[in-house]
């Protein structure tokens, strides 16, 4: 089996219900799954893990998939590898990262992933997908043992992206900056995946979908659109 | 000697030059001070230590101070402790922590301060002054050795603080979201300074500075607006 993986910028567009334009997307992709693993510790807004599945199982409930939470069961490992499938949901990502680490499932995680159980991560969920969750947009609300994450793909990705607002009075820094700071220490590329944005991982190949272009950052080299459509198993 | 401190929410207002609208103040501040040393550890966008020294002493040549980086000293320790006055700049605050960690100056840094030294911090250079780093909008470019910081004052800050555009659809997390989940596992409280609000500690009294209102958040509780002017050595 090889990799099968959707990672999502985002998990609801402006105006839209929690998963709801993935949902087509994810009928396929979890086509085989009666019930998939929820692994909900980024807790966003410090929701509480039985919240947040509930969230998810309402929301998954329209393409009929159950949902159990990863916290429901007394052997997360063996939760982890007896899955159908598997989503990670968004939230604060070093609190994402400790979990894993504290649980001793991060390396488990991904083997289960690269052995080909079918995965899906949003925002925090899809920032663990790369090399290191450095280019996160959450606050460090807890010191995880170490920045490494799933190294699924490549390269690292900052979910969320957005664009600099030319018209801002705010002095603090633009997304675009805060990866070139990355990019002085590190020379690991970064997708900066918009809103709506997603890539679909079959295999070795790495396909952005959605309608916008990404934003592709590379150490010493000028940043570059890239086309939805565009396979980004190239980059290394 | 007692503590004397200016925390400052950034460097600089839009529109205007680098220190420009704190210049007044610090010439009273720095006033005993002929030279003064900089940290440039934060290095903003990645700029050398040297590029950033020179901003730095261009603008504070106009209340006629000097300044000398402390990468130009052979021992960082003993530059601290015979400095008449410090200044850290802002950038990445855990560029700026790993550093201080890295070169053990993090505990003679805050007992130099503690011991009277006059202190400037703006931004990342502020955000040290709280008790951790965990309410920094910075990216973790860098895995530190801890996230503990200067404990100046007893509480976190939340420099360039942001309120929410009420007209987004953007999905990304607000400033304000970003603070509770920080709430949802740690009980510090955390002021958030907009850009143009400083601090000024002086002993055991921690005055809000500029025009502006800073927004209070503490555990628990729903945010508070704060009055310039008022002392927030009552927090804790």
């Amino acid at each position: 089996m090889s990799k099968n993986i959707i990672i999502a910028s985002t998990s609801t567009l402006h105006g839209g219900d929690y998963l709801e334009y993935l949902l087509p997307e994810l009928s396929v992709h979890f086509e085989h799954c009666k019930t998939i693993l929820f692994i909900p510790f980024a807790r966003p807004g410090g929701v509480s893990h039985d919240e947040y599945t509930v969230k998810v199982s309402s929301a998954l409930a329209k393409i009929n998939i159950e949902v159990k939470g990863i916290h429901e069961y007394e052997n997360f490992s063996k939760a982890i590898k007896n899955a159908e499938g598997i989503f990670t949901g968004g939230g604060n990502t070093f609190l994402l990262v400790n979990q894993l680490y504290e649980n001793n499932i991060m390396t488990i995680l991904a083997e289960a992933i690269k052995d080909g159980i079918p995965y899906l991560g949003t925002s925090a969920g899809s920032n663990i997908c790369g090399l290191t969750m450095q280019t996160t947009n959450d606050m460090p609300i807890i010191y995880p043992p170490s920045f490494e994450t799933l190294g699924l793909i490549p390269f690292n990705l900052n979910p969320h992206y957005l664009d600099s607002d030319t018209q801002s009075k705010h002095m603090g820094e633009t997304r675009e900056t805060r990866i070139n700071e990355f990019h002085s220490f590190n020379n690991i590329p970064v997708v900066g995946l918009r809103e709506g944005s997603w890539l679909v991982v079959k295999g070795d190949t790495i396909t952005l979908k959605g309608h916008l272009t990404a934003r592709l950052f590379r150490q010493n080299q000028t940043p570059a659109e890239i086309e939805s459509e565009t396979d980004l198993s190239f980059l290394k």
